[in-house]
C-alpha cells in the first residue's frame, strides 16, 4: 500500500481528551475514529489489525471443533422475556419496530442460540456441538470509557458448546481455556494475561476470566506469586488461597478482561426447553457453555501492553503491515524504493511504503514510530551509496545496514 | 467436514409458509434459519456461502482501489437530522440510548462516511479516495418478504468514492459498473443480471441498478432486445428508447435488484461541509458516489436462479463445499471413503462427507440434491468392486465411474 493513498490522517499531537493510552494512540495514528461516545469506526489500518486478530481467533476456534455461523442483532422481545433478562439486563438496547413490535439489540446471544440449537438437537447422537460467531454486539453502557476498551458497540467472538453430561463438558471447557491461552499468546499478550477465577454471576458459582495486566484496566486481580493463576477481587474474600497451588500470597494488579468463559449449565436450556433423548430413552436438558472474547477490546489491550512514548509497537501477528518502507528524498532513491516495494510484495510481504514527498525525514520517522509497524526499512541516498538499506525493528533501538540484494533474507 | 457433526438439520418436506423458492430451499437445506419475520441466522452452511460471496466482492473492490473499513451501526441522531433523513427515511430504525440520547441504526452509511472523510480530505492531493465496508445494515421494513431477498437485517457491501471533478468521477463510476458485472459473473448469475437504468431518487436523475431475472423479484424491468441494457419500469415512461443502442423494443421481466450504484454528487458533501482545496487555492465540494451490493440478497438471488425441483444447484464459486462425498453401507466402503476424504482434504479440496449410518441411500441422495454441492462422489460396495467411485455433477444428469486412484484428476 502506498502511504499517500491510505485513508487515514496521523496526528503527532496528543489528543487532549483521550480516555486511555490506547485510545490516544489508535486515534492519533489513524487506526480508529470516534463517531461519538463509545462508538468507533475502524479505518483501513485498524480494520487490518482487527482481521488479523479475527484470523487468530477463528483458527483456534476451528481447532476445538467450532463451526462458524452468523446470528442476527435484532432479537424478538419474547425470547428475552422468557429468560427474564428483558427487565434484568440494564445494558440491553430496546427498540421499536414496524407495527407494535419491540426488539432487543443483541448484547449477547444465548436468547437466540438456545432456541436455534433446539431445532438441530434431538438425540444424544446429535451431541456434542460447538458453534461460534464473530460479530457486532451492542450494550447501552451508562458510561462508555477508555476508548475501545469499553464501548456501546463492539466486536465479539462467542462460542457456545452443547453437551449431554458434565464430565465431557468439563473436559471441553478446559480445552477451550487452553485455546484461549494460545490465542492471547499468539496476539503477543500471553505473558501478561492471566486465567482469573471470577464470579459466575447468575449462571454458576465461578467463571474464568482472562485478564490482561494494564493500568487502563477497570478490574483488580490478585495474581498468585507461585503459579500463573489469578483471582478477581470480587471473589477474593471467599477465596483466600490459590485454587491451583494452594499458595496464599498474591500480588494486586489492575487488569482488563479480554475473555470470559462460563459454565451456563441448564440456565438457558430450561427456558427454551432445549433437551435431548439419552441412550436410556429419557429426555434430559442440554448443558451449555459460552466462551467470549472481545476483539475490539483485545486490540486496545494489545496497544496498552505494547507501546512506548513514541507510539504503538504491534506484535507481528496482528500488525497491519509487516514492513514499513520509508524512502527519503532523491530521484535515485525513489526508483530503488519502488523496486524494493515490488520485490517485497512479490514475496508476499505486507508492506506500507511511505513514498510521500511533502514530508521531511523527521516527520516520516515520527509517524513510522506512531504507526508501530514491526520492521522499518529506510532507503536514502546515504544508504544507497553502500548499496544498502537501513533496517530497524520498532521494538528495538538497534539499526543495521543490509545490502539491498539481501533484504528478503532479513524480513 | 463430517456431515454427522454439521450444525444443521435438513427437512425433505416443503415448508408451508415459504415466501419464495430460495426461502424454502435455504431453510429446508439448513443454510439459514428464520428467527422472526425479516430476520435470519446464517448457519454454518449458509455462512460458508456468504463468506465465498464476500471473498469475490472483496477481491473485486480491492481491484478498483477500494480500502476496507468498518463503520458503526449506532449513528448519532444529529447526523441524520443534518441531511433531513431522520424524518424522511421511513425505514430508519430509531432507538433510545442512555440518558436522553437517541440513535439511528445504520440503514446506510452516508451520514457516517461523509463526516469521516472530512477528517482525512483537505487538498486535491488527498483525492481520489475509495473506501468500502461489508457489514450488517438494518431497515424497519413494514413488510419483510421473500425470505432473505428483503429483510429487516441484512449484509451489504457499500463502497464510497470521493473525487475532485465530474470527469474523473464518471470514469471511476464506469469502472465500478464493470467490476459489478464481473462480480455477478463470478457468482454465476452474470447472464441473467442486467445493468438497469433506474431513477436516481433524491440524489440524481438516474442511477444504475443491477437486476437479476427471477419470478421472485419485486421489480419489473424492460430488457433491450438488441443489447444487454435494461430499464426499470419506474422510468420506462420517460425513456422510450434504449440509451445504449437506441432500440425501442424491450422484453418485460420480473427481477430482483442485487446491486445499485449512485452518483451522489454533493448531496452529502454539502451538509457535512466536505470540501477540498483545489490547485487554484479555492475550496470546492467533494463529489461522492456510492456502490452497494446486498450479500444476503445476492445469495437468495443465486438460489432463485439456480435450482431444480430437488434442491439448490450452487455455482462452484460460492458453494459451501466443492465435493459431497457420500458413502453407502458396508465396512469396506467406510474405510475406502475415509481414505478418499483424507486425500481430497490433503489436496485442499473442500469436502463434506456424508458418513452417517442411520440414513439409507435414497435419503442420502435426496439430501445431497437438496444441499446442492457441485460434485457428488458416491462410494459403495458396487463401485468398489470396480475400484471406482461414482461421479455426478449436481447440475447434470450424467453419472460416470472413475477409478479411485484417478479421483483427483476429476475434481
Amino acid at each position: 500500500m502506498l502511504q499517500s493513498k491510505l485513508f487515514y490522517k496521523a496526528n503527532k499531537n496528543k489528543t487532549g481528551n483521550a480516555e486511555s493510552v490506547s485510545h490516544d494512540l489508535l486515534v492519533r495514528a489513524g487506526y480508529v475514529d470516534q463517531l461519538m461516545a463509545g462508538v468507533y469506526s475502524f479505518l483501513p489500518l485498524g480494520f487490518k489489525v482487527l482481521k488479523n486478530i479475527e484470523g487468530i481467533i477463528r483458527k483456534n476456534m476451528e481447532m476445538i471443533d467450532g463451526q462458524e455461523l452468523l446470528l442476527p442483532s435484532l432479537h424478538p422481545k419474547e425470547n428475552w422475556v422468557r429468560t427474564g433478562r428483558w427487565d434484568s439486563l440494564d445494558v440491553l438496547f430496546k427498540l421499536p419496530g414496524a407495527g407494535d413490535k419491540e426488539y432487543a439489540l443483541g448484547s449477547t446471544h444465548e436468547e437466540v442460540v438456545a432456541p436455534l440449537a433446539k431445532k438441530v438437537i434431538f438425540s444424544y447422537k446429535d451431541l456434542p456441538l460447538h458453534v461460534f460467531q464473530i460479530q457486532t454486539k451492542f450494550r447501552n453502557e451508562l458510561r462508555a470509557k477508555s476508548g475501545i476498551l469499553r464501548t456501546r458497540e463492539f466486536i465479539m467472538k462467542d462460542l457456545y458448546s452443547f453437551y449431554t453430561n458434565q464430565e465431557d463438558f468439563d473436559v471441553y471447557y478446559e480445552k477451550a481455556a487452553k485455546a484461549y491461552e494460545k490465542i492471547f499468546k499468539e496476539c503477543g499478550i500471553g505473558k501478561i494475561t492471566y486465567r482469573t477465577l471470577a464470579s459466575g454471576g447468575t449462571f454458576s458459582k465461578y467463571s474464568d476470566e482472562f485478564q490482561t495486566i494494564t493500568d487502563a484496566g477497570e478490574d483488580l486481580i490478585y495474581v498468585c506469586t507461585r503459579c500463573s493463576l489469578a483471582i478477581n477481587k470480587e471473589i477474593k474474600a471467599e477465596t483466600l488461597k490459590c485454587t491451583a497451588c494452594n499458595n496464599a500470597e498474591f500480588e494486586e494488579k489492575k487488569a482488563v478482561e479480554v475473555g470470559n468463559i462460563f459454565k451456563l449449565g441448564t440456565k438457558f436450556s430450561t427456558p427454551f426447553d432445549l433437551k435431548f433423548t439419552d441412550r436410556d430413552g429419557h429426555d434430559k436438558p442440554v448443558l451449555m457453555g459460552c466462551y467470549g472474547i472481545g476483539l475490539s477490546r483485545l486490540m486496545g489491550a494489545i496497544v496498552e501492553a505494547s507501546h512506548d512514548e513514541k507510539g504503538i509497537i504491534w506484535p507481528e501477528s496482528v500488525a497491519p503491515f509487516k514492513v514499513h518502507l520509508v524512502s527519503l528524498p532523491g530521484a535515485k532513491v525513489k526508483t530503488a524504493a519502488a523496486k524494493l516495494y515490488k520485490s517485497l510484495q512479490s514475496a508476499g510481504i505486507q508492506v506500507l511504503w511511505d513514498e510521500r514527498e511533502n514530508k521531511n525525514p523527521g516527520e516520516k520517522f515520527a509517524e513510522s514510530d506512531l504507526l508501530g509497524i514491526p520492521l522499518r526499512v529506510v532507503v536514502s541516498e546515504k544508504t544507497l551509496e553502500k548499496n544498502s538499506v537501513e533496517l530497524k525493528e520498532r521494538a528495538k533501538d538497534l539499526m543495521k545496514l543490509v545490502k539491498v540484494k539481501d533484504i528478503l533474507k532479513h524480513v
